[in-house]
């Protein structure tokens, strides 16, 4: 070994902690062999000490539950935060980068929302932070997005970055469950938490396209400015319907530049996409991001989004490219973080055209979806298909339309207005349909 | 900016090249505060001199067809190597890296043929090699499988490296057509070469598949290791036979852990994989590489293997990876090339354990089946299936078999003893059928 062994400190020891302890010191001699140097597990936070001691994952003696005496540890170079959320953790992050250490983390919610400051402030301490694992669980989608894709202007990202939601419209999809059902399940599997909001609103998945947008388009965006909609308000209806019109239904996240060239347009929700495409193939817990950039055109990555070892593989991953010495360097030189640059110009969210799937109960009498699809012409939008099944069911059928091109603030306006009709019953479902790019 | 421009001498202004030298110039600014500093092209070499002065990629006084005026450009710091081939090229690198100076390179013949002695001639000066677009063209597929993944023990590879071969069985599986109207085809649209051999016998994606598995396994692999068969000697009639079995066909490129945990079993063949696999639905001219690390399970990466702007786009990343500086310092201080690392145990082709697909035509008469899956019987290889449609056809008729788990020389066996019969026609035909890890 030409360089002496680097220090890290590992704050939190749950699912992805103990994966992390496990890897650094299963294949220490691996990593020191590829890195040049060994990477020791020299300190560890975590509340419940007790528990991390008895579970064998780490000597007692590095074993903590005061965060004084884990910042006082001798020679901690490098700094893991996996306690996840914006309190505390971020007051980790801070104390970790003043005291010029550089700090790897999983923490998504934290990057979303203080992304800036804490770069910023990594930058100042002549620190860095390295933050694979936040999105997209192990694929190296970060890496991919930053470093290997560098010459391209981005033009769009599409992803399936929550692995809960894209197993609970799989399983919807493939075997008919509800979406109560379809939960149930997944938190059975341990795919979805106990509480499971924050997954299933689309939460999770506006932090994570936040932070790749930031990285992807070279601005600024927090997590507040991305609309999201969630997977549970969906009927498992509308995904049969969809399925006949050849679409499948998924949970995306997207940022699109704009035909302005400068605005990007940024949201999550389910969209239907058709069932030929590579992302409709993706599924269960697994994630994929599709990048379309100027020069390279659509590149896709894929894996596993979440889980205990594929978190811990772009956690550790992280620590070796930090010990290695030119993370902090690439971090330093280049101006790929959200700090350095401009807040992004946001479409206006009425403004962005697209397809659109609507569903609406009409009265079963002559000249119901007439009078419908007249407030669709009236806002000038087109359609390209209209299904409605023979039925022998009550005084309401199901009316699928499909649009063309729209506004949507106009198909939205157009929506209220045939709510507004005493011949429809409830209100219109809505799902946006993308026409992935060539 | 910080730093001081770098100067970038680039050898071979063909496709690739343009592409280079067209993203270098419309996109310097944007480049130069990506990376902190400008990338300044100031000198091209090419033996058509005139042909490149004409078509204004770049300003006449910069083109030279003089090896040694191009290496007297002061203040060039990183030679891009586009000239291709294993002979001139292999001395314009050893020349750059003797002077000190960075390559980048889309050259898969001369890193698969001498990459090791490349790479250590890097190190010895503390120079560099990068090498992204010499595998999977625009694809970031290097950058995530070394920096990426490091913290994986890799256990396999499975990769679509080839774009006209993928172009050619997507062509005939899709819309029914031969082999040698899907070249020709593949031909006039530019995917194929003028002369194709090198592509569709399995040459190209053996040279992607060994550079590839040198950095995956840690070892060292060289071309002329890697047995390869191509997809010219395929038959319409087993496309059609296999899709009926639902199976696909892809020319994949394998790199497999053995059980022993230490030997490499690696090749390049036709293959059926089940149409569900994501790698089944790579189309056209697009590449993909499933990645199978011990932590993070399943990846795949996916893109435009090869074409002038997808290519352009990795070979200019390399460049902004050393301008910023930080990749230099990553190839000095990782352990991740093949000069490093030891020859790889690789596993002997007869002992890999397979499922086969063999095809025989057989003279219709009672008890010929019979004979010869007996001869699979006595070389202990058991059957899942045997296929033979109804036919009015003359005397012979064609029998699919396909077995289960066999070692490839006891199968070969079997088929020579077999192809012996007298009451068999011609060679049997045999395709891997390669049920990918879960």
């Amino acid at each position: 070994m030409a360089e002496s062994a680097i220090g890290v400190g590992l704050i939190g020891c749950g699912t992805v902690g103990g994966g992390v302890a496990k890897l650094l010191r299963e294949q220490a001699e691996v990593y020191a062999q590829r890195v040049g140097r060994p990477i020791v597990l020299c300190r560890l936070l975590d509340k419940e000490k007790d528990r991390v001691i008895q579970s064998g994952l780490a000597d007692a003696d590095i074993v903590t539950d005061d965060v004084d005496s884990f910042f006082d540890t001798p020679g901690m170079q490098v700094v893991i935060e996996l306690a996840g959320g914006t309190g505390a953790a971020s007051t980790f992050v801070q104390r970790a980068l003043k005291a010029g250490q550089h700090v790897v983390t999983a923490n998504k919610a934290l990057l979303a929302e203080q992304g800036p400051e804490l770069f910023a402030l990594a930058r100042k301490h002549d620190a860095s932070i390295a933050f694979e694992a936040s999105c997209g669980g192990g694929i190296p989608c970060v890496t991919a997005l930053t470093f290997g894709l560098m010459a391209n202007r981005i033009d769009a990202l599409y992803g399936i970055l929550n692995g809960t939601c894209n197993y609970i419209l799989t399983e919807m999809t493939g075997k008919g469950k509800t979406y109560s059902k379809a939960l149930a399940d997944a938190q059975e599997l341990g795919y979805a938490e106990a509480d499971p909001t924050l997954d299933v609103t689309g939460g999770d998945t506006a932090h994570k396209i936040a932070i790749l947008a930031s990285l992807a388009f070279g601005v600024k965006i927090t997590d507040g400015q991305v609309p999201a909609r969630g997977v549970d308000q969906l009927d498992l209806n509308d995904l049969r319907f969809g399925a006949e019109l050849g679409y499948d239904i998924k949970l995306l996240a997207i940022a699109e530049r704009q035909p302005d060239g400068d605005s990007i347009g940024v949201g999550v929700e389910p969209c239907f996409i058709h069932k030929s495409e590579l992302l409709a193939q993706v599924g269960g817990a697994f994630n994929a991001l599709s990048v379309y950039g100027h020069a390279v055109g659509h590149t896709l990555y894929y894996g596993a989004g979440a889980g205990q070892m594929p978190t811990a593989s772009a956690v550790v991953a992280d620590v070796m490219n930090i010990a290695a010495g030119w993370y902090p360097k690439a971090f330093q030189a280049m101006r790929l973080t959200p700090d350095l640059h401009e807040p992004a110009m946001l479409a206006d969210p009425d403004s962005l055209l697209s397809r659109y799937y609507l569903r609406i109960n009409a009265m079963d009498k002559p000249g119901v979806i007439a009078k419908a699809t007249a407030a669709l012409g009236d806002a000038g939008i087109s359609l390209s298909a209209v299904l409605q099944h023979e039925t022998n069911a009550g005084s309401y059928v199901p009316v699928v339309i499909v649009t063309h091109q729209a506004r949507r603030g106009d198909l939205l306006e157009a929506v209220r207005r045939i709510e507004s009709m005493d011949v429809i019953e409830g209100p219109p479902v809505t799902i946006r349909i993308v026409d992935l790019p060539a």
